[in-house]
């Protein structure tokens, strides 16, 4: 990593964005303290006129990207609570991008950072394909990728292992007494749908239960969904726990139990995944896995700024394990 | 407005984005079923190739701009999830900006337009100081206000009108019994906090009730806010419903309510806010103020997609009226 001083350590210093500074040397500002106060951290900090110069032809703009499928899904919101002030402490905006998990959408995104409108790239992709890959194997600025990646792709990569975390609430639920455990998944060709329903099984296995079919319904990863395929199961057949594969899903299972007149977790225990805002305020509390989004959004933040401050080490992978957080829509069993 | 075919008509021909058009026709994808899609959709349309240089030169990046407080407030979530589509169809690309109701950041916003990284802004302030004023003198790119602006502010504009809103609650309110109607606000030196404080004031004077500023709180416009404030209330004086100014607040009011064991609505009328989707899926379904987010985003879509399409007409300004949302927190009376 060069010494010499970046335009970021010159924002930092003059406690400014880097598109300010970025403006207030190139005289693109109406501003005249922003101006001040950027020519005493240029002093401050010895940054080199002509670096400036190279700066602006590189089209530095201080401007970092978030995309990932849908900003009303709050674990995406979480990482972006981490992300944001990460990147903010050295001068980047955040800007995000909701790509409805959007095959086209996700590669359009990719493939529009050769117009660098941004410095870098943070991505959720729920569905990796081989575009994915394609687009991944040599992007116009660093990317980082949130979420599961083939091995052989060289990207810098946070994860975390949700079939591990849908086991861990299966588990749960059997220490609990639940015998007739349900699932309410997301669409199961998605990396998510297809990793939570595995961990589920698992989990199932683990109890010495068996997998029943009849327990098994699928959505998307909403409330409505969730409450319509918690609907379905219950018509056809007795539930003592129902999973959801995520919070929105579980808290759309509680409505449905509710409807049923069937108590949380009297007579039905419920939990969720992902550890959302939601799972704290619905009613009860909701038991949730959590699989650090705040966690991965932060080591996101920070792969990607350690490549924006010029590491050139080779791709990193860092996967953050799951864990349970027990509230009242569940039976805890002390041991 | 000329008629003279533009690159967002090829982009809806071809079913492609904007910045897919502007990549295909510059040479820079790698995907030759995107060229191919894309010079058809130039036959199609009868796009003139010099016109394409022309906007490229001009930088069309075929994105907008979306700049909010905070995309965890699910009132821009809304709106979001109707900017979004419409943009989508005429081949847009929505980018979304948080800005913590930072009036640098929005400033920041503003003034970053210069570096041509969007078509076009959709801004949300939450206060509108005279800094916000000048930046909107002259933007870069085409701009629509969401909410209050001075009457002499020409800048497309869509705003609402929080302030009968509030009143509405209220009423509502007195007429299912209520007689001490505390109301918890966010900050009041914004201007959705100033405008939702009049309101209940208003309301208040309708029904023939005091002002008891015992059963005012502040706090800001989030669920653990709302929680302890509701506390601080209840600790001091006697409620009979609670009037939160959006429906986090609301949310929050609820637990705190919940924990001091008063019944909903039985003991207390609970109202909020911006009828969203949380409203929807509390326990109990609150009843909520509507201030058509939706419909204004629609609307802020619309006026945008205009200027884009060459509008020169003078700035526009209009006002969704705000309307009530009846659910089970509250007591209806039938009239």
């Amino acid at each position: 990593m060069s010494s010499r001083p970046t335009i970021h350590q010159v924002a930092k210093a003059a406690g400014v964005s880097i598109s300010s500074v970025s403006r207030a040397l190139n005289g693109n500002t109406s501003n005249p303290e922003m101006v001040a106060k950027v020519r005493a951290a240029v002093k401050q900090v010895g940054y080199v006129p002509s670096a400036v110069a190279q700066s602006l032809k590189t089209q530095q703009t201080g401007q970092i990207a978030f995309a990932m499928e849908d900003i009303g899904n709050a674990a995406y919101l979480a990482m972006v609570r981490e992300i944001q002030p990460r990147l903010r402490e050295d001068g980047y905006r955040l800007l995000l991008h909701a790509t409805a998990a959007d095959v086209q959408d996700e590669i359009d995104v990719l493939e529009s950072l050769a117009q660098k409108y941004v410095d870098g790239l943070i991505l959720c992709p729920i569905r990796v394909t081989d575009r994915h890959i394609e687009a991944l194997r040599s992007p116009a600025v660093p990317v980082v990728v949130i979420g599961q990646l083939p091995d052989h792709v060289g990207v810098d990569n946070v994860r975390t292992d949700s079939r591990q975390g849908a086991r861990l609430a299966v588990e749960h639920l059997y220490a609990g007494g639940a015998r007739r455990i349900a699932f309410v998944n997301g669409p199961a060709d998605t990396v998510p749908g297809h990793a939570r329903y595995a961990g589920y099984r698992e989990g199932l296995r683990a109890c010495g239960l068996e997998v029943d079919e009849l327990l098994v319904e699928v959505g998307d990863f909403q409330v409505a969904a969730g409450q319509a395929a918690t609907e379905r199961i219950l018509a056809r057949t007795d539930v003592d726990a129902v999973f959801g594969a995520n919070d929105l899903i579980a808290l759309g299972a509680m409505h449905a139990l509710r409807s049923a007149g069937r108590s949380i977790p009297g007579d039905v225990q419920v939990a969720g995944m992902d550890d959302t805002t939601l799972a704290e305020t619905s009613f009860p509390p909701l038991t949730s896995v959590s699989l650090g989004s705040r966690e991965r959004g932060g080591i996101a933040a920070e792969m990607l700024l350690a490549r924006l401050h010029g590491g050139t080490e080779p791709a990193q992978r860092v996967t953050v394990p799951p864990s349970l957080t027990v509230r009242q829509s569940t039976v805890e069993v002390s041991e």
